[in-house]
């Protein structure tokens, strides 16, 4: 029943491209899902790829186009005529037909938009590269189903018939008045259920969710996430309806979001994935590594200074690794907390509070640790009392600082209007490793009098 | 449009609760979202929050108990009897019905079972209780739309309109044999824009994807999202057609797993929003912090052992945070990266392979960090010529072995069915600082001769 991409399929697909059967390689393909036949020329060679595109209807290639890795799709549209992929583009939805063309270059846009024979799928794909990728407006999609509150359920279901021909999944129908404004939504069931001289006016549920043209992606995957929606309508200021967007594209933007945040807190900027080459996956992850290498450049010149004047307390620099170790443990995982708690839109209350909560945290698990640490290095590395409190009290200082700087940043970032998910990973541990055993170094200082 | 929560819209639901005005509160409630009620009731007490519901009809409030916070829905069920419970749960679809069950514990699952009254809910309840939390079973719902190949297009409108009642939203309609094996589809459109007197057998679409009732709840959103589904029906080994999975539940699922792994990378075990108890988040971090620490002490105890015989290369000491940073950085990078692909399904090759590639990425890096260490080191830090080169030298090994083992460890893991994500951010951090340090010193033992 599943699909499997094995290596024999990917074979036998090559073999029947290397004597050219055409028939074989079509009958092989014939019962696959379009995702499927993705995955497999995602597989092949660019030289192969084009060779299937060719064969193939473009009813199919266009859906497999959408499918492919955004890297192979760049290479297959090149080695289309403009002319080839206004031919797929005409066979998208609006909304895939725009995101496929706002990736190609300005120029190439332009010819492949006059290629477009349907007049009315024209303009709407222009109406939607207006639009900001990430808003509402470079989701949604001009397909839908819409009728008039005066319409009967029998007129209704007639003309749905020839609306819904072009609209692959009917999910709710949408109740507009004579200016085009949104009023309300329908079922088709609902619409099955009620009798067929009936006015739509009198069966149609008014309070119907909606987003604003120019509303964020992630807002808009909140709101349909929260209501649980399988679509919801698009409209622009006025309340007119210009369209609407389908959950599964929602589903796309909270994986990619996802992803991102993921990476992000890895230290991998740029979305990267395991096989691309080893130059993009360089350009993604040197970046966060030269700036944990000025961090510990930064901790070097802190070392040293103090170093000097060490005298007798030079095994304090054995506990290094563990002030900087456990300062990067609590930057994280704070910052982890803030950034999904944003993301949620869970995080309610001022800074100051949660600032104090981090605090209160910071010195209950810094308590913990402080008490483990002073036993251990005592009792194992025969460290003097003086230095093993040094630690401990360092210990408890460096959490709580983490902790706050771990709050802090992100909320600070997000409310700047930036992206809090850059505030994890290095750049959290890298800035708390400096400040952690500036802070180490100090309290030492201060105790222990060098 | 939007619902917004705002303090003093919980202010007016407080005073209305205050003074019993029962009327003022179903009023300003009436509009609501239950997703929505469900926020304020988060914000409430405990008492305030019983009051609320006790006020609301079931039918309502089975939908907000099930958008609570699960640590408020909780309280709420200790709060009700046993009978009120099921009254919530007749309310429900089967799938939510089962999650509230079985948060319940074993005994008060019997109770609130013998309650039920409608005989077939609870033995649909009965039977979805029995899989796996985590399975297609345990995600799956029993109402769906089902007809017989056998019936005109006619005869089949007529059964859904009574079918459909009981279906909150109809997404696809599932045709089956005699046996109710599953085998083929229909859309509502479909049967919308079919003649009346057609026979279901010549218009279904015999394509239909399905799931397993034993299928892991990952696996059937990778379907779901990879096709494009709204809605998948559940076969057991038989093909017969047993419940349907919707979106919104696989959306939930998604969030779940994306939620659970970013706070496994930022070494948080367990979930814990921003909002809960010190207590729940200690117990949530301060695990991982151990771990650290543990990394802590060992790195202290290989710094013991190297620095009695250092004695003029005592500035190798300073550059410890910059091997730790680096180590701990590329090692999360790499598995982060690992997990990922582990997870979309797109790591293919062998582990050999991508340890090949994992080691060349490394050598890339690390060339490019060891050089402008090298320079700083020796122009800023006075370094004498050979200190530099070692450290440069210890940053490429460190660099290639943290990226090793990011890649390895979590690959090993999945073989073994661990989740990897298990082995991203402290875990790896740790490890990686130990044997960091560990491969500095004896690089620099080597090289230096000390």
């Amino acid at each position: 029943m599943q699909f499997e991409l094995t290596d024999d399929l990917i074979k036998q697909v090559e073999n029947f491209i290397e004597v050219n059967d055409n028939k074989g390689l079509q009958k092989l393909l014939k019962d696959f899902h379009y995702a499927d036949i993705a995955e497999i020329l995602d597989e092949l060679n660019l030289e192969e790829a084009m060779y299937v595109i060719k064969l193939l209807d473009s009813e199919t290639t266009s859906d497999i186009l959408m499918e492919l890795d955004e890297d192979n799709r760049e290479k297959v549209l090149k080695n289309l005529s403009s002319k080839e992929i206004a031919e797929e583009i005409e066979e998208l939805d609006t909304d895939d037909a725009a995101d496929i063309i706002s990736e190609l270059s300005e120029e190439r846009q332009q010819e492949v938009i006059s290629h477009i024979e349907d007049e009315e799928h024209k303009a709407e794909i222009k109406e939607l590269l207006a639009y900001d990728e990430d808003s509402a407006g470079g989701l949604m999609a001009k397909e839908l189903v819409k009728v008039y509150e005066t319409w009967t359920v029998a007129g209704c279901l007639r003309r749905i018939r020839a609306q819904a021909k072009e609209v692959t999944r009917v999910h709710s129908i949408y109740v507009v008045n004579k200016q085009n404004k949104l009023i309300g939504r329908l079922s088709l069931k609902d619409l099955i259920v009620a009798k067929s001289e009936q006015k739509i006016a009198d069966i149609y549920i008014t309070s119907v969710d909606s987003v604003n043209v120019h509303d964020g992606a992630e807002d808009v995957a909140r709101v349909m996430a929260k209501y649980d929606l399988e679509a919801i309508p698009v409209v622009d200021d006025n309340q007119i309806l210009l369209g609407r967007i389908t959950i599964d594209d929602i589903v796309d933007v909270m994986k990619e979001e996802a992803e991102k945040d993921y990476q992000l807190a890895a230290g991998i900027t740029s979305d990267v994935e395991a096989d691309d080459s080893i130059f993009e996956h360089t350009k993604a992850r040197l970046p966060w590594l030269l700036i944990g290498m000025l961090g510990g450049i930064g901790a070097a010149s802190i070392i040293e200074k103090f170093t000097g004047s060490m005298g007798d307390f030079i095994v304090l620099l054995s506990f290094v690794p563990l002030i900087q170790a456990t300062a990067g443990n609590v930057g994280v995982q704070s910052s982890a907390i803030v950034v999904q708690g944003l993301a949620n839109d869970s995080i309610d209350g001022s800074i100051i509070k949660r600032l104090f909560k981090e605090l209160l945290l910071g010195l209950v698990n810094g308590l913990a640790i402080a008490i483990i640490a002073i036993i251990i290095s005592h009792f194992l590395f025969d460290t003097p009392y003086n230095v093993s409190i040094t630690i401990g009290i360092a210990l408890i200082a460096v959490i709580v600082m983490a902790a706050l700087i771990g709050t802090f940043v992100p909320i600070f970032l997000d409310k700047r209007g930036i992206d809090p998910a850059v505030a994890t990973g290095p750049f959290i541990t890298t800035s708390n490793d400096v400040f952690g055993i500036l802070i180490y170094f100090l309290i030492a200082k201060l105790i222990l009098g060098f």
